[in-house]
């Protein structure tokens, strides 16, 4: 039996998950495994760069899951700092380049993995690229940011983007002591959320003595003659800024796999069938891809959606790395669902918005209530609003937003089961649901939603 | 149009959220409600009282979620201290005494509702009714108890059972300072878990200071001159205790109904059809019947099961209103959740058990894990450890139990949606939950888990 070579593009979650799970399948004797990456690290969490940079994790190294040395004392090949230029589909191979040297090489593949990630969206003004102004997208970019506060010894920070990273960012660094201030182009912050939604997290932010700036959109950014940057400006005003967060998202890294003539969606990814495979004559199913780079389903909606979050890149990996290794797995897609916080502030939401569903074409009735985290005679209760949206007629749910304080975020799972289910809000007041007093009202806040939402799908007003 | 009228026997959850529902749908004009109660508080939370007693809640009132003031104002004719004695199927009326004079009479009703609860069972042996022995099923039991311990001014409380209540009231008792022993007829506490997750509560109860004697049966109560508790023996040892409380379960408080000839089933609970009402031709669809004194379908066995819960009771009234105020509801049945903690050790469980699972005819694989309740470089990460059962062949869930620390208890509710939509383990590998460091590992525990059951499944080892 000759040896097949299985090649990896990018050395985070998607890529090295795919790696193991391979390798775990088969040994040396059977498949080659050789993984480039251009950065420093491997298999870290990105998700935890901004409790990094705000102090709540310690060291660096607490987010990797796995170094370098333990992917090669597993027999995977690893090439740090090594940038892949080139895909050569037709070839079968990849063209590789030290990052130091500049040194390139070609490395055949039978089976290749595109793990290539997203880089953060970088606004196209004046300044964008100022030293000063950092990306929080790999360790690599938090590594920098660090260094870059630790040199400015600054007091004022501009994040730009109010999504989970600007968030999460401004939180971050108002921890380590900057006056924050978030401009954001939506008309309020987390546009992950319905604006109604959003105004909770908008005040819970201005109570931290984060200064949010609505409806504006960043225009230049400003240097000192050392080139680094001095203010932030919008249409209206220019913000005082030591250093710039850009929170604005991120877009898939697709340039190789496009180059190579690889099928990409209206988002920018990649395009997989159910296996994460890469679609198309083309691919010739040698090629997999996942992680950061890619879309994936939206079961509720029925279409495509980029969605850059690690437990998605882990469950590709796990799910290429099955396949490759010669066993069978799918990733049958996503329901949406996100939680973050800002400080106490827990901000849960899965599925549809209102504006996706009416996007999806889809027909609504929606209701938002007020409940609590725990029975309300129990010490620790806390406000929690939960937003369900139930489509018109069927009563099927299409999402849930919920903001509160403990215990709102990961109450959003039971909607992500349901949607995965395609439960009808009425099916859901049913739901059986823990109860004890330390932990819920007797009617959980996600009961008390659905028995609101079933009646107003029924027209009535049980 | 006639007035009708509905009768309530009982006026805690389930009893007087029919009659609030019904009333919601109906006004007096169309429907009279008359509520009968042999105690002195309605609509109070029974689970809240070892949280009363531990000194957590403050005072009795805050586990009244509507007094009997409240409801009056509603338009329900309440009678607080009014004990139904007899129930006339055939001649459609009930006969009530009340508790003070004696005074007996007759109501007729068209609608019955039958919400009668359950009682604490009380070990038949001798000294099982002194002075000092205490159940806690109702909030008079619960004040009774708190003026025990006014009373007694003891140091040594001895808990018999250590189920939900008993572990409650261990923790209760501690938070009092007393010195606690709970004796136990099972081989580890809270048997609604298997015991190798019991073994884990075992652990955490001795770390607060709390004796457990597993295996052990009490056989008497001897009281003092005064009448009082003074020991508890078992067949082994006997146990000084200047307070005795009763946490070996409740059953059914049936005796009414069956006296009337309504069916009642293996475990001694009324039984009803999905919208609640008591099944046969004697109940002629005019009896309803709610809370602890049902039994109620297991959705994963498919056999009837007595479940006595605050969170049941309530939707069985909100069910029973409905129906009876001329709308159309009804309670599919429950998969088992059930969630409790013993100071910040998180105990929940829901569906089968693998002893439930082998009785259901059931064969099964089953798997536990050890994970964390956040990222694991995520300050507060705590262990937790998360057992789940799935049907060979098949696949399906069965059942999970979670015991850990913050997060462990509501994260339960994900798998109590999932057997509700009769998933299989390998269908959960791909759930969309909720991912931030602050809330959870990449791989939330519930799915690391379900990897591991459906590896075992499929008989490989991913």
């Amino acid at each position: 039996m000759s040896i097949e070579r299985l090649v990896v593009i990018g050395g985070d979650a998607a890529g090295m998950s795919a790696a193991s799970q391979a390798r775990r399948l088969k040994g040396p004797e059977e498949l080659e495994i050789v993984a480039f990456e251009r950065g420093h690290f491997t298999s870290y969490s990105a998700c935890g760069i901004p409790y990094w940079v705000g102090g709540d994790v310690g060291a660096r190294d607490d987010l990797v899951a796995r170094t370098p040395e333990e992917h090669r004392a597993r027999g995977i090949d690893l090439r740090l700092r090594t940038e892949v230029v080139e895909i050569d589909v037709a070839g079968r191979r990849v063209r590789a380049r030290e990052v130091e040297s500049g040194a390139e090489s070609w490395t055949s593949y039978d089976k290749l993995v595109v793990a290539t990630g997203a880089r953060p969206i970088r606004p196209d003004m004046p300044g964008a690229d100022a030293a000063g102004v950092h990306g929080v997208q790999t360790l690599d970019d938090g590594q920098a940011l660090l260094d870059s506060l630790a040199r400015a010894r600054g007091e004022r920070a501009v994040v730009v983007g109010a999504g989970y990273i600007g968030v999460e960012m401004a939180e971050a660094l108002i921890n380590r002591g900057y006056q924050v201030t978030v401009v954001n182009r939506g008309s309020e912050p987390m546009s992950t959320l319905d604006p109604d939604m959003g105004r909770l997290v908008h005040r819970a932010m201005e109570g931290l003595g984060i200064t949010m700036v609505n409806d504006a959109e960043v225009t230049e950014v400003r240097t000192g003659e050392d080139g680094r940057v001095r203010s932030v400006r919008t249409a209206d005003a220019e913000y005082p800024a030591d250093v710039v967060v850009l929170g604005i998202g991120v877009s898939p890294e697709t340039g190789l796999a496009r180059a190579a003539g690889l099928p990409v969606g209206v988002h920018g990814g990649l395009l997989t069938d159910l296996a994460m495979r890469v679609r198309g004559p083309l691919a010739d199913g040698r090629v997999w891809a996942g992680g950061d780079c890619v879309e994936v389903l939206d079961l509720v909606s029925g279409r495509e959606r980029h969605i850059a979050l690690g437990t998605h890149a882990n469950k590709h990996g796990q799910v290429i790395g099955a396949n490759v290794g010669g066993g069978y797995a799918t990733f049958p897609g996503v329901v949406g669902t996100a939680v973050s916080k800002v400080c106490d502030l827990e901000i849960a939401r899965t599925g549809l918005r209102e504006k996706d569903a009416r996007r999806a074409g889809l027909q609504f009735e929606s209701v938002t209530i007020e409940s609590t985290s725990r029975a309300g005679y129990y010490p620790g209760a806390s406000p929690m609003t939960v937003k369900m949206i139930a489509e018109r007629g069927t009563g099927r749910l299409l999402g849930v937003q919920i903001v509160g304080r403990e215990g709102a975020a990961k109450r959003v799972d039971v909607a992500a089961v349901a949607l995965t289910a395609r439960m009808t809000v009425e099916e859901m007041t049913a739901l059986d649901l823990g109860y004890a007093p330390p932990f819920s009202p007797v009617w959980d806040p996600v009961l008390v939603a659905a028995r609101k939402a079933a009646a107003k799908v029924r027209g009535g007003t049980r």
